[in-house]
């Protein structure tokens, strides 16, 4: 069993699963292949059927836009096959319960949250509106927006390599003197801005911009704007508006127009 | 009697109230002063008694930041006996039905929109909540930024005199190459950004930032950029980040903590 | 012109439209006609066109079911013809300012409540969904139990021919002894039970039991079971159960089955 | 260890938490007490310290009527120190992150439901709002209400002591020829009402009525005259209005004034 994590929340590194399976098979290697694609499913591209993937897991509270509370599960039918041996610990979330409902008509082994059903029926209806490919490219237009003020500010991406770069958040790494936990505090009381915190080994080495979900080009660039007045605000000599300008140029020449407006 | 608007909307104009009153004391002229305070009320100073006001109009939409659909009017003891004798043209919204439903309690002429009343109970407790001197001194903030943002651009303000200026509501003047209508659309076409259009002798010639109710300073960054990417999409030469950079310079001396989140 | 009231809402009676259209059709009347339909369209059968109605009108609060704030006009060619010369007083809701920018397209003279107009496109939604004939015969449905229930208290209807009981709004008349405002207050104030005051003429001799828009048989059953407690508690021998016996033997024989769960 | 429910919602049985209590206390047994309190907290008296509870659970869902989605626990010191040398399984839910966590300050070990949290707040000043007193006095008049309505239908409590009658829900036993699943699928289908199937070893033997949360007195009268139309429905021969006028008798000589209404 191989588990992998298709987006790296903490330090915005996103996996090749493309790369992983074709290894599996060049190896032949019997392994169910896990995904965990919190930060990434219905935002960055993930194929289930092409890279064989047996089981993917994601959460309501990331690209989909919805409220915390709601895990969503897909298993491929050798992960079912391989759930009825396997000797994991099992308890509230185990398949076997829910599978047996299903076939029983819409029932559910335990209370179902109706009003979370609800909204994934509406922030699916969201994305296929907008359309998974354009949810995706836009995933990527935001991202490398992102990308482009991080550099102008004489700034490092955590993530060292550019086809790791993950278009679902970024972590920004600050000089030495200064703190990252100060960056993302300051933003929080002084300009209602959440940031991420650096978390474990990158722990005030790096603060994190998240940029997934429902979310436009204005709302990022305001969002960089912030990064921009916090970084002066803690000693960072940014130039105002540098970064700014960096992902405007980019994102107005590739930001299509909304199709229901032409 | 005389009708004043406090602030006018379409060309980002703030009439100084306070002088009118003076002068129709200095002349102890008998008008009435009614106060149009749509697009002021709430956000700029505005001084009901001391002032002199005899009617004062806003309404829901606009610095409250509720839905479209309440008319909010307060008169003075002398209104409300000039409304006595007066001959206007009177039907739904006559005085002095309500006032004699007020008497007997918590009744209504008729049927009253409860859901817009628990609405105004919460902008207002929103308004108290951050205070109504610091609600001022914010819009005075998010105006001062608009206009250093325009200055930056190399554009002009329609509003000709420093002490008029709104802190509601900018009107942008373009050059005369550009069609004031297209910047409007092309930001609702392609940013998902609206604007305001010109109206009547500036229809073509201004567009509008509005700048009023629950409105912080990233998000008005964000519409900053957003315009900057518009004028370069339509063809006027700003420098992308120019604007951005000149308002965020402000702001990020004049901003104050949360209080909070200290 | 001829100004009608499809069904008055103060005493629970319903006027026959068709008729009106008939005498007026008999005599070659020029009159036009207009319709409040406030307490009725949305609820009750209603034919502008058969009819020959030159204006309808109704209020977004009633049939609806959505919040007060939002009036409905439809006016015949006829209508919109004898407009143009009409002398009466029209301020805010000048059809002319409308219909110069409908033709603009998706314009408004003045701002609009999108929020209302979300509601509404919902609201039809439901009673598309429903049916607008089950619709009908739910109201229908609804009211007969009402008056069944009435009767079974051995009370009047307030409307005293049968051809023109209201099937939204039922007036319950009350002996001389009772007061029907303390009916009403009593509701208020123990169960949470709204009930209608008697107005003007009517006023302390009946109670009114609304029975429109988006309610059901149970609702409504609940409704009448907390109208028996309170005759009870007011001091009139009811026998508890009697109207709600009444209401569920009519409603059990006639309530359909609901189509999506068969 | 020792784990008792303190409210069967399969049956509608209460069980008596002091008087295990005492057993414990009587033998000094060291047996820590854990209480499921699913569909009795806030609802039913509970009294944590007095009963010496150790670890006490419930859900957002019930009586608290929130949205699914909130598991709530609360531990005694006994119970967090047992659980430091405890072996079982532990995963998601470990107090062991949270309590950790907790001494951070407002921070939490996993993403929380922001949304379920602010519905909490509102869901218990709901309840202060009411009196915690008087909500276990309404459930146990609506309790008390089904029961006489059941009575007077001529069918039995599963429940067969009075001392554990349930005030949160009823299961009403059928006669063998009715199929109680049936009487479910016809309320669902005909009258928008849903009862709760029999469960396991009384499945097509009881129905429940669950009457708990934000419910009030005419809401459990429409459910009953709901439940007495589904009854002659089915072929039982329920004399309809008589378990509403046994409840109807007995609510409105118990049901006080609503105090911000007197």
């Amino acid at each position: 069993m191989y588990i992998y994590m298709h987006n790296e929340t903490a330090t915005g590194v996103t996996n090749d699963l493309a790369a992983v399976r074709a290894l599996l098979d060049k190896h032949a290697h019997p392994a169910l292949l896990l995904v965990d694609g919190v930060s990434s499913i219905c935002a960055l591209d993930f194929r289930m059927d092409e890279w064989g993937v047996d089981v993917a897991l994601t959460g309501s509270q990331k690209a989909l836009s919805m409220p915390t509370g709601m895990g969503i599960v897909c298993a491929s039918p050798r992960a079912l096959e391989a759930s009825k041996t396997a000797r994991s610990v099992r308890v509230f979330f185990d398949w076997k319960d829910y599978l047996r409902f299903y076939d029983m008509g819409t029932y559910w082994p335990y209370t179902p949250s109706i009003q979370l059903l609800y909204g994934l029926r509406t922030a699916l209806d969201l994305i296929f509106e907008e359309g998974l490919d354009n949810v995706v490219r836009r995933h990527n237009r935001l991202g490398t927006a992102t990308r482009l003020a991080v550099e102008a500010w004489g700034l490092s991406n955590c993530c060292q390599k550019e086809e790791w770069f993950s278009d679902t958040v970024t972590a920004v790494v600050v000089p030495p003197n200064i703190d990252s936990a100060e960056v993302v505090r300051h933003a929080w009381k002084r300009y209602n801005l959440s940031l991420g915190l650096g978390l474990n080994k990158v722990a005030g080495k790096v603060f994190r911009i998240g940029h997934l979900g429902n979310l436009n080009e204005l709302q990022l660039l305001g969002c960089l704007s912030g990064v921009e007045m916090v970084l002066k605000d803690v000693g960072y000599p940014v130039k105002l508006g540098s970064g700014v300008a960096a992902a405007a140029a980019y994102l107005s020449n590739s930001t299509p127009l909304i199709p229901s407006r032409i």
